[in-house]
């Protein structure tokens, strides 16, 4: 049994409040007592600035964070910066994916994330054979949280058509287990444990087709009666059109139609909706998780954060690609893109941006157990300090609209010390990361990803 | 005769390409020569990452920091927020301005800015009544620039009405000198010196009759051929649409109208324009002003940057109310913001954004000789580390799509290190903000900006 004591001098407390010397006890990795107003121990942990529960990073692919700084040249759109992610995605093999993920996600501890939702879909070799463990790019991921401190929900992801109706590239057969069945079967080879969850993820409706709906949905069941399905919704306007051609349905329909919304579901992006996909989600008490530096770096553009919430659906946030790996950039980002389509400020109240950053992020990724400090929890909790030029004078309630991931000073994972003083147990992640994708883009399969004309 | 001799492994060079090992001479404040392809010598400065000429903030309002992270409770809009900027403004004086923009401009200086434009208006007592020394408030904020270590163009402001035929509110009453002639003697009353340099201010439609445009043009006049005239234009739709009412025209035709259009004009916001008024200022030569983190947190909308260069405007970039201080990231939101609006990325090549930071920024701030490297320019550094988790792994002819504020490691003005390892050589900014905002907001004045309900 081990046993933590830490001490904050400001923390976030449910349902969204600001508690003043405040106590907080840990066994394993369980929150067992947090009390206000008691002056710091002397064998308490000292956490400065104010303290958040763990930050959820609900909508992740680790390999993206190698094309950050590397996709600006030549213009484009989101489907040209495709074929360059589908040439770095070609590189990968489960021990690049291992050195790149683990950097990755010590990033993101320096960030404050405690728990990563990976939306898995690199699964076999470049010709889409298996390697020898099928699951072996999985474990990596996994192996990677592990190393880097943080937990893992594994969204396994199937991903069988290039287009509706259409075949897959070549480039994107290293994703697709063939068909429905054998994707369950390998996705379903694996079991939880103390630091990862398992979840399934339908990669969009362009890749997956309607024949195989029921299937993952029962996947889904087989995990647990509230395991999360993720799937990208709406991301660009093309695919509704496709969606609509194909099928006399957007993508929220056709899930709504295969019974695949419910608590348990995340619609990624769901940037191009109409006001009944709005509704749907928001009746089925579904997630919507938004990626908003994601969502301008591609050019996919703002989409109906504010009417979701009023409908009844969560909001959740995910760094994505990773061109910036800053979750309370996310969050900012979320109220920020609001106010220019508006034209009001206050759209989310700071309390509201930190549930999406917390509690209803970690809930989306299927640990409804995380992001509140309170008793009973688990013990994951982020200091961000109020010291820095970006913080000072700020009023506590709001740091959410002022702080970035540099001002995380302190990250405890399940009652474990992660990142300290602004440094992470791993050491130079900068390092890290360089040294990963380094290695990457000098691999024989090519120099650089494509420049696009 | 100072002279300096400073190595970067690689520096952005005209007309925007990358040189290796480069080693720049530096005499008193001018660069003397910049060498490519030469070793480290041991007598030099080395400088880490890439290297950037020095950043102009274009626009700035020293005192709106005091406000950051404090405006988010409550909703409201651009106009419910500026009654939280005059509560703030009431309580300044010279000393307490001093305080606060010395912290301000430091926070700027870590930020890679070498060079501010202060859009200045708070100039009276609160009542209107000038101070012993009229120019009290602008000497503040010079000698505040000056022991932050930054170059300031003071833009000195008229503004005479609260709205278009409207008496001033009593919290305007500060920033008025009654009548036009009597500005103009008050802002005519100083010189440039060695790091500041003068221009003027037209506030907006709103706030200066039609009568004194042609007194303002004069007073840029006598300041200078090319000395610059800012002034907030279109930030608002109300705004346009009261100057249409009022006059028939747009805010950018009325200042054709005055012949207040030139290569000197810079038109700040410049957000909610007519495809009429992107031509004027395209034709003109006139710079746009965008400050994209403070037109999204003020839910202003997103302007025509791509219109305006292709009109043949020039754009700068500006932190204006400090929300954030991070000119890489007002860099990479015009870009962002365009992807939004359009569905296309590059819009923008990183040299254009970089263009728009260094040498039109200067350049809108009557510096022309900044912000290029090469010899006889003013002798102003930014070195980015290219080994921190944001920026590892990136191309560095991309980093302005990357690096943060927190990337700026070593910053020279006019020759002098000023920022060392991300350290200003004024201490620790981070207490002076927090000292100087607390000291205001703790005056008798009232204790909190006023909640919108």
């Amino acid at each position: 049994m081990t046993r933590r004591r830490f001490h904050a001098g400001l923390a976030w407390l449910p349902p969204g409040r600001l508690g003043v010397d405040v106590q907080i006890d840990v066994t394993n990795q369980v929150l067992t007592t947090v009390t206000v107003g008691v002056p710091a121990p002397s064998d308490a942990v000292r956490l400065p600035g104010v303290v958040l529960p763990g930050f959820a990073n609900s909508h992740s692919h680790a390999f993206h964070r190698a094309l950050r700084g590397r996709t600006h040249l030549g213009g484009g759109s989101f489907w040209s910066w495709r074929e360059q992610m589908y040439a770095l995605a070609a590189r990968l093999d489960p021990d690049s994916y291992l050195e790149l993920a683990t950097a990755t996600y010590a990033e993101m501890a320096l960030a404050g994330v405690t728990c990563v939702g990976e939306f898995h879909y690199v699964h076999h070799q470049p010709d889409g054979a298996p390697y020898d463990e099928p699951n072996a790019m999985g474990d990596a991921l996994r192996e990677a949280a592990r190393r880097a401190g943080i937990r893992i929900t594994l969204l396994d992801t199937c991903y069988l058509t290039a287009g509706i109706g259409e075949p897959l590239r070549r480039e994107q057969r290293r994703f697709s287990d063939g068909d429905a069945p054998a994707w369950a079967t390998r996705a379903l080879d694996r079991e939880a444990d103390a630091t990862t969850r398992l979840g399934v993820a339908l990669h969009s409706v362009r890749a997956v087709p309607l024949a195989a709906y029921a299937l993952i949905g029962g996947a889904r069941e087989r995990i647990g009666f509230d395991a999360p399905l993720h799937v990208h919704v709406s991301e660009q306007p093309a695919e509704n059109e496709a969606c609509l051609a194909a099928y006399g349905r957007t993508p929220v329909e056709l899930l709504d139609d295969h019974e695949l919304l419910g608590r348990w579901t995340t619609a990624v992006h769901a940037t191009h909706l109409t006001r009944s996909d709005v509704g749907l989600l928001g009746d089925a008490g579904a997630s919507a998780c938004f990626c908003p530096t994601t969502e301008r770096d591609l050019a996919d553009g703002i989409g109906p954060a504010r009417a979701l919430a009023d409908a009844g659906a969560r909001l959740t946030l995910g760094s994505d690609q990773h061109a910036v790996v800053d979750l309370l950039e996310e969050a900012r980002a979320l109220e920020m893109h609001e106010r220019l389509v508006t034209g009001a400020r206050g759209r989310f109240a700071p309390a509201a941006l930190v549930a999406a950053l917390t509690e209803d992020g970690h809930a989306s990724l299927g640990w409804p157990e995380a992001g509140r400090i309170e008793a009973g929890g688990i013990a994951d909790l982020v200091a961000v300090r109020l010291d820095s030029v970006r913080t000072a004078g700020v009023d506590p309630a709001q740091v959410v609209l002022a702080a970035t991931a540099a001002d995380v000073d302190t990250v405890v994972v399940g009652g474990e010390v992660v990142v300290h003083g602004g440094r992470h147990a791993l050491g130079d992640v900068g390092q890290l990361l360089d040294r990963a994708i380094t290695n990457l883009w000098s691999r024989p399969a090519g120099s650089s990803p494509p420049v696009v004309p």
